[in-house]
């Protein structure tokens, strides 16, 4: 069975951005040291889980949002976020100009593109990225893990990480690791 | 110097009550596990870190909803929350009703209070007790340490544990302990 997974950096406060994130200002304002523990604050045990994510990735589920401020030059070059992963990108208008072939847009909607996804991930995770594609699949029953990287900082402001529900969701702890720069938490959503 | 420390039980999505929270309901709807830990599903560890926020409380602060949901037989009994460790409850209003002598009613605001809490509690903590009276007092830099046990459970909806805030604030996390029933951190604010 191929596990639909999410991995969001977050301050404790839950944000994911600070306030006013654009593909000129990526993280939002004050919200830079959400990702330090993927470079300048890295140690070994902060590197080994960003291999683990890298490593489990069998393809991405990421909103439309999220594409326009990442692709080309906004980050992620002439190819994916991971390499050939191929990701679907969630969108109400499918675009006229052209992408690596590494992107699938996808204009049915959020369970159309986590089925795709599952198809080409085979054994490895569908990894949703970005807050509001985990935001749609939770309520619906398609998240299987929530990794939360807490870093030690409150931002007051900014894109949430959760949104409201209309019941609780239980869930079972199964990872911790502390590192200088971020707490990683990992959670099994329990159905 | 007499720090200011603040305990939150929280859902992972940062709620410290479910909605509808009331004197009849104190823990709002679908949200009793948040306090798991001090209970039924308690490990050694977690009555460690009870035990440990016990013996470290020199003085408390709140706010008067608090007070008011849990006075008397809303779950202290004839006492306070904790024992005979003074309490300054904020209030517009001061009651004209008797309550026990644990109790100061400070009608001049959160700053007094925990300038009063402060005088009493010597070198123990004074520990700020509900999320709305944090939240008056973290962004005044009137507190010194946060320690929240995150409970793997997503809410949905309630009392938030932080509210928004005019600019960031960096943390540094000083305790991870891991139980069944919460995760338990503790951060030092940096000023």
């Amino acid at each position: 069975m191929t596990l639909v997974t999410c991995d969001m950096s977050s301050s404790l406060d839950g944000y994911v951005t600070g306030p006013n994130d654009s593909r000129e200002n990526p993280f939002g304002d004050g919200a830079r040291m959400l990702h330090d523990w993927l470079s300048d604050a890295a140690t070994d045990d902060d590197r080994a889980i960003l291999q683990e994510m890298l490593d489990g990735v069998g393809a991405l589920v990421m909103g439309r949002t999220s594409f326009d401020k990442n692709e080309g030059d906004g980050g992620w070059g002439a190819g994916g976020p991971v390499g050939d992963i191929p990701c679907f990108v969630i969108t109400h208008n499918e675009p006229t100009a052209s992408y690596p072939p590494v992107f699938t847009f996808v204009a049915d909607g959020v369970v159309s593109a986590i089925e795709q996804a599952k198809h080409v991930a085979g054994d490895k995770f569908v990894t949703l990225f970005g807050a509001t594609v985990m935001q749609q699949a939770l309520p619906l029953g398609l998240v299987d893990e929530i990794r939360v990287h807490v870093i030690p900082v409150l931002l007051g402001g900014g894109t949430p990480l959760f949104a409201t529900l209309d019941s609780a969701i239980t869930l079972e702890r199964t990872q911790v690791l502390a590192t200088p720069a971020a707490t990683h938490l990992g959670f099994r959503v329990v159905r």
